[in-house]
């Protein structure tokens, strides 16, 4: 018997991919969808964050850490950070065969089911924003709709302390906040897997008017979609887990995405992304 | 004739490594200490920050950066990184012959030669604070110093954000300090070279009973005395430059940095620390 073709390419893991532990919002969404399927999380904590650096650096990232999940069997790889998904997706649909489905068209399709009044705010790291990747999605659906972004290089360090509750990232919010707020957006992209685990206090910040929209949820819905088409959907007889691997070991971060999002995580491995180790 | 033979060392580069901009502090102060000496400075932009990541890794980094250096024909290793300093610089002086300066020793010596009261403040990233590295080179020096220590992990963010005269900034500040000018210390090392770019944010916050003490001009003189000792120093005939290599072509730090310390810089080239490229 061929051993290969004994492996049932259901059963493989969805990869999951982000520069830090933001994308662990994208992996507990996927876990409530679909219990049954495995995760294998990549976090590039050895190189995060992705959010100040250039297309060309964050496009190699994007493929390198592809090539991890590969390594691991991924049926499907899910770009669960903004950043790559603005900056890496493109390069990743060109060198790899397996389905990449990335953050913004879902949070986009999300954002213009949202608004009311066709006037959308988008927060995320200067690399999105930049990009203009959220503004070319949602005009991808609807033309009309007017959108504004603003890019938040605060957030992401001011999360990874913990920092969710605190009169210090308030006023970074409101600060934040305030030339979109003055266009008088009704809805507000999450526009960097970090920010939902802030959400209480950017809800605060952006006022009862405004409607929150993260991708993650939305992600995932994409990837059951993905998975059903291809008939790559695992069993229901499978139990599905999460494993985590970090390029480096910081624990901090990990403990606090683990403790913020209630989520169980199996192994947790160190990798290393160093081509000539 | 050979070649090689006609190449004269004291002409060659002093090599300077920091993970991202904050370096520039340090070069400037050799600048002025040295005139003659041309420096090659790289920022490893396309993995900053180092504050928050493992020994192992920033172990790496810093052997991987000092190859690139030597390339560049260095005749001595700066590590003009706190964090760098605190946890590469054993692995680098054990890899590589040219000698290796880092900040830690003589910021020290800076602390221990300001206190009257033989009570130290150190501020740092996280590691270079876990690391314990000041406490030990002060107490090498002299033993009856109390020394009190404090990570600063949101400072670099606000500081490369360029948020040196900001309310949030004397803020975070504030936070940061309290827990050491409640010790009644009277100086106090600015142990990340990103930290002399805030210095007036950070002295308002510490007060003036407060000495600051930061590495970069003792590191300085550091390195003129080795480059005597090894009769490396440059002829006074040669105009010396400060070229600039990094790793991630993200100028906005850099604008900030030659911007704060009125630098002048030759030529500015993008690396890789990539093995496989």
């Amino acid at each position: 018997m061929d051993i290969e073709d004994s492996r049932d390419p259901r059963r493989d893991p969805i990869g999951v991919f982000d520069s830090g532990i933001g994308g662990l919002t994208v992996a507990a969404a996927l876990k409530t969808l679909l219990p049954s399927e495995t995760i294998f999380y990549i976090g590039d904590t050895a190189r995060v964050p992705y959010g100040g650096k250039s297309r060309k650096t964050i496009e190699r990232y994007g493929v390198e850490i592809g090539g991890l999940l590969l390594a691991e069997q991924a049926k499907i790889i899910v770009v669960a950070c903004n950043t790559a998904s603005a900056l890496a997706v493109p390069r990743m649909t060109d060198v790899f065969k397996v389905p990449i489905q990335g953050v913004i068209t879902p949070g986009a399709a999300a954002a213009v089911a949202a608004t009311k009044s066709g006037r959308i705010g988008v927060i995320g790291t200067r690399a999105t924003v930049s990009s203009g990747a959220y503004g070319k999605a949602i005009h991808a659906i609807d033309p009309k709709v007017r959108v504004f972004s603003e890019a938040c290089p605060l957030l992401v360090p001011l999360i990874e302390e913990a920092m969710f509750e605190d009169p210090i990232t308030d006023q970074v919010l409101e600060r934040y906040l305030a030339p979109l707020l003055a266009q008088d957006i009704d809805t507000l992209v999450l526009g960097c897997t970090h920010y939902p685990l802030a959400r209480e206090a950017i809800g605060r910040a952006a006022g009862p008017g405004v409607t929150l929209v993260d991708s993650a949820e939305n992600c995932a819905l994409a990837v059951k979609t993905l998975l059903e088409e291809r008939q790559l959907g695992a069993p229901d007889d499978q139990l599905g887990r999460l494993d985590v691997a970090l390029t480096d070991s910081t624990e901090g971060f990990l403990r606090t995405a683990q403790d913020a999002l209630e989520l169980e995580i199996g192994d947790v491995q160190l990798r290393t992304v160093q081509a000539s180790e």
